[in-house]
């Protein structure tokens, strides 16, 4: 075991568990030291906000630099992930998401799994999501809002959304990008929002830096933009059991947004952090 | 004395005090259902989000709606403002702001008295705002954020900025309109914003529909947008003290938007609310 009784219960109801300070300060200083050189470099691993400037996401950082990739391995997430998953897991996906202070846009209401199953062709929910905050979520910056329990629905299917992006619009443009920009290519409608909302309430994430959340693949959950002074770094690495690698799909999505290296994570047993 | 000496005494350090609940709910719902016909009245008065399909804002109301008007003159928000403004008062703006759920875009970071000083000509900060919640406002649906006490920094001058709205920088757009869209016309940068939370701190304002707030001219407010199932509609009627009128301006706005109408406000003996 471990995680205990009660938060392997909350999981199972509310489809995430917060768990408080697993980093210290000085791990997450180590980790936020790599940022500006991660975020200023132009390549198709980088994703900007709409305005062109602000970094938004970067994607695979796992592969280029040990320290994330220390972090990837981490038994404080891989631990957790094969507890909860049952099974050996594998590294699927690893970004950070940097929601800047002044400028870091939304993220509409959206459960992932859709995302992975329509554009990679993974067979079930079997996924779990490890975000790491490199910066304390408050109210003021932008806190992931969630709507417990919404994982229960199971993956509710939207039909994808045209390029919506205006002035990302452009034809050079991948066609993943829609995958993660602000305006989301497998967004749920405002009713279906409003009828899960009423159903099952709503909630934010507000803990300090270094706490980790795990949630479904399936949760229902949305951002808004960061108006604050203030940054909210996070690190997504999303972890897939080695029973659920994914089907052939006919355009598969980059190595660096989607690992098709299904070798088993060993938590490591020394961290470089 | 209206308001106790202490609600006097947290106006006067902050910036702004709350009064809980001064209006029913009988009369919340007495003015929220005018709303759909205000709503739907296409005129100069009705400001559109930039996407330019859900109403942000509409301006003068009280002239023209008989329950808003009795709400303008209302002694629950004209005796506070004449005791806080030591003076009789009479109503400079009146406008409804509608942060739409889903769709209410952010208010970016700004005092109001420089708008009033640089367009309207208003010779002194001797204004207050009167803000009446008709929705909950809660952390999920675009509450107002207030860096408390920054009305001690007097006005703070900036720069306008230029027309800077791409979707609505059309040639048929009045001038005025960018003192009312997500992209404001004096906002403060980013390094002023940052330095004042670093030295005020930062508060946002959770209340319950028919909540007051009534808050000074020259508080540094913004809010952000709204992205919850949760309308957040907010009236703010701003009153100005009759010893301080408008001095004359080059290119006076509409009357819709800054009265020129100075007869004093008697508040009413008996509401139609």
């Amino acid at each position: 075991m471990y995680l205990t009784q009660e938060q392997l219960q909350t999981y199972e109801d509310n489809g995430f568990v917060l768990l408080p300070e697993c980093f210290s300060q000085e791990e997450i200083h180590k980790m936020k030291v790599e940022l500006p050189v991660i975020f200023s470099q132009d390549t198709p691993k980088r994703v900007l906000e709409e305005e062109g400037k602000t970094v938004r996401s970067v994607h695979g950082v796992h592969n280029t630099n040990e320290i994330f990739q220390s972090l990837s391995r981490h038994p404080q997430l891989v631990k957790p992930a094969m507890e909860i998953l049952g099974s050996k897991v594998y590294i699927y996906q690893f970004k950070i998401n940097a929601k800047a202070a002044f400028s870091g846009d939304i993220w509409e209401w959206h459960q992932d799994y859709i995302f992975w199953r329509k554009e990679d062709g993974v067979p079930k929910p079997q996924l779990i999501n490890a975000l790491v905050l490199l910066d304390d979520m408050n109210e003021f910056n932008g806190p992931l809002f969630i709507i417990p329990g919404s994982h229960k629905e199971g993956m509710i299917d939207v039909v994808a959304q045209e390029k919506r992006n205006q002035s990302q619009a452009k034809t050079k443009d991948p066609e993943w990008l829609s995958s993660f920009t602000a305006k989301l290519k497998y967004s749920l409608n405002r009713d279906m929002v409003a009828d899960l909302v009423l159903k099952y309430g709503m909630t934010s994430i507000k803990a300090s830096a270094g706490s980790v959340l795990l949630f479904h693949s399936n949760i229902v959950h949305a951002s808004p933009s960061n108006i604050s002074p203030f940054d909210r770094v996070v690190v997504i690495v999303t972890y897939n059991s080695i029973e659920n690698i994914c089907l052939p799909v006919p355009n598969p999505r980059p190595e660096f947004l989607v690992s098709r290296d299904y070798q088993p994570v060993d938590p490591l047993l020394e961290s470089i952090l």
